[in-house]
């Protein structure tokens, strides 16, 4: 008997069948004599038409966000409580809980709230009375008394910060792929699904564009110990167990990620004086803009080149934070380059071995495919290239390290 | 400068350009000064809408109440932040508020919950922040700390509750007709609206059929002395007040009502023998009918006839009852009547002025519709007719007494 926490997401309770697919899942569970702890989004498209209302109201988008949460929370409370009826209906003991009822204490950024405190009191009380708990993710309340979410993939969060706070045995987030797998298996045939993998690779491959999990719930995994399962809700089958694993000193490549959401700004001619670095990037962080890889290298006459890739959304606010400091910079050119791809390999002990990053050079070379910038760090390589020639990349590195 | 509580209906809301036209209506009276707390139910069709999700789920309606009113109460979340993000963008400050936020405490009766107390602390403190409040209607919190509704009517109750427990100056309760009018005036042309009435008028009018005003928040509003003012929420003009009114000697006529929604099931040839009339309606009351009119009259050969009325949706339970002491009660028939209308005059007054009855049914005679059965209160009097010539019957009294 285990006490165990499963999250599902909105497509898996999109509709009545889908709902009593779940809660068979839940209940074949249950029935093992385990306790079930189920964490919930909003059904199918519910939170975009909620959206929708608040834009036919308010086009420009400039709604408060106290009470876009008030709005969007209402979505997880129509899912848990179907959910709960499916259950019913099929004879078993079920109670539905709001973020707040199953004790979600949050900051007050409204929209990205934090997650301060889970209070189990409820959770445990239901849980002792053998009920099955249906709590609705992605919200929780802050000191005020308002309702507040918890931003992208945040139901994934709310089901890893219930199992940390109830010591579950195992969090069970539930996917339209069945495991992590070593790249994308739509476009590398040869790719293969992990048994296991550490919450650092899990990161690092989250990082880089292969969205499973969102790295949030990843990381309080990590902080908490929390074992997590990546399963498919279509298929019953195991999925990929990530825990902590002990750092092995033979390589292990574990997978081969892409992400195209880059653009890569050059700023070029810059005068070689000491602190420009500084400047430049101390200015992008008060526009809050996520520097990525960063390269420096001598330009012509005197001058230094400074490169870096920030995610495509930011690309303006990057712009307008050198734009800002232009007549301090003394540069001669910015250019924005958004038709290129970062492709990654991620595993454990790589630090030690620099053969790997030579075979990878090797199989992107052997593929026809030029080498832009380079990034690395202890358990990752990353490379920027042609956009077209991304899936290309992919397939030639993967089949190198792992096909 | 005064306190104005303000009850908006669901289709009030239904779309973003109703929502507007609301959004207006409030910050009229709070530019003028006023503080302003509105209460509102689901949008439109939403509630039914979650009702048929349910019943996707759960065909046979057999989902526990708790978890529907999990799923209802979403409704009129969604109402209040689209009405407050409308608010904000008209430029006023506001907070939307849950029921429990509101602090809405009702007993465990999930789906027919009744209000216990409204602690008044989050009200006061949006109040004293010159904040515009929605509140969400027809919902509250149990000392379990779960989601309770109140049932029909919950919404206009919902606004009384606040009324009497903030001690507001108006409750204003809008609806889609400009106030209480002395017959429909859909029907009887010469149908004139009233500028007052009276809390006991209004319940027997409430009562009667003419559905303005829910009878529960009538009584409500009765008890703790909260004046309440029905008005269109179309048009703006004055309405209808509704307050204790110091009763006249004069006879005062206010209004004619009519009600379709009654069976009359007659029990013949009954024993004469003492406990009979205990016997039936102790066992109707354990049945749980809700009789009106009982008339009893002597039959043929020393037995007796009993004849009463209950809603038409309860003929089932009544005659169930019946039936069971079938044994017991030793009489020869039991018909059941729905063709019949009940018409009603309503006005302070009455009891002692005996002219009104004769005056009534003088109406009714020069008309040419005969009288079934009658029934007398201190401020009302009804006759029970055929449901065909119920239509006639109220503009012949009308006239009679209004025209």
């Amino acid at each position: 008997m285990a006490l165990i926490v499963k999250k599902f997401g909105g497509s898996s309770v999109a509709n009545a069948e889908r709902v009593f697919n779940v809660a068979n899942r839940i209940i074949d569970d249950y029935k093992k004599g385990n306790d079930v702890i189920v964490v919930v989004s909003a059904q199918g498209d519910t939170t975009d038409d909620l959206i929708e209302k608040a834009l036919e109201i308010n086009p420009k988008g400039t709604a408060s966000k106290r009470e876009m949460d008030m709005l969007l929370s209402a979505g997880e409370q129509i899912s848990i409580a179907l959910l709960a009826i499916a259950i019913e209906t099929l004879g078993c003991p079920v109670k539905s809980l709001l973020g707040w009822q199953a004790g979600f204490q949050t900051d007050s950024h409204h929209s990205i709230a934090r997650i301060k405190r889970v209070d189990t009191e409820r959770l445990k009380n239901e849980i002792s009375k053998k009920n099955i708990v249906i709590v609705a993710g992605f919200q929780g309340l802050n000191k005020y008394d308002d309702i507040t979410t918890l931003g992208r993939g945040g139901s994934d969060t709310s089901a890893v910060a219930i199992a940390a706070a109830m010591k579950a045995d195992l969090c069970q987030i539930y996917t339209d792929v069945d495991g992590v797998y070593s790249a994308d298996p739509r476009k590398v045939p040869t790719a293969k699904k992990m048994n296991e993998i550490s919450y650092d690779e899990m990161l690092e491959l989250a990082t880089l564009g292969a969205q499973v999990l969102n790295n949030r719930s990843v990381e309080m995994a990590k902080k908490y110990n929390v074992e997590l399962e990546v399963l498919s809700s279509l298929e019953v089958k195991p999925g990929t167990i990530v825990k902590e694993i002990v750092k092995m000193e033979k390589t292990l490549i574990k997978g081969v990620a892409k992400d195209n959401n880059v653009a890569r700004i050059s700023i070029v001619g810059l005068e070689d004086t000491p602190g420009i670095a500084f400047k430049i990037f101390n200015k992008l962080a008060q526009y809050k803009v996520n520097v990525d890889i960063i390269l420096q290298s001598v330009g012509r006459k005197g001058t230094k080149d400074i490169t870096f890739t920030v995610p495509k959304d930011q690309k303006p606010q990057a712009v307008e934070a050198i734009e800002s400091i232009k007549d301090s910079l003394n540069f001669e050119d910015i250019s924005v380059d958004e038709t290129i791809s970062k492709v990654s390999i991620v595993g454990a002990g790589m630090e030690s071995n620099p053969g790997v990053a030579s075979k990878m050079f090797e199989a992107l070379s052997d593929a026809g495919i030029n080498i832009q910038m380079i990034s690395t760090s202890e358990i990752k390589i990353s490379v920027l290239i042609d956009a077209k020639q991304a899936d290309k990349a992919v397939t030639a590195v993967h089949d190198a390290f792992l096909g």
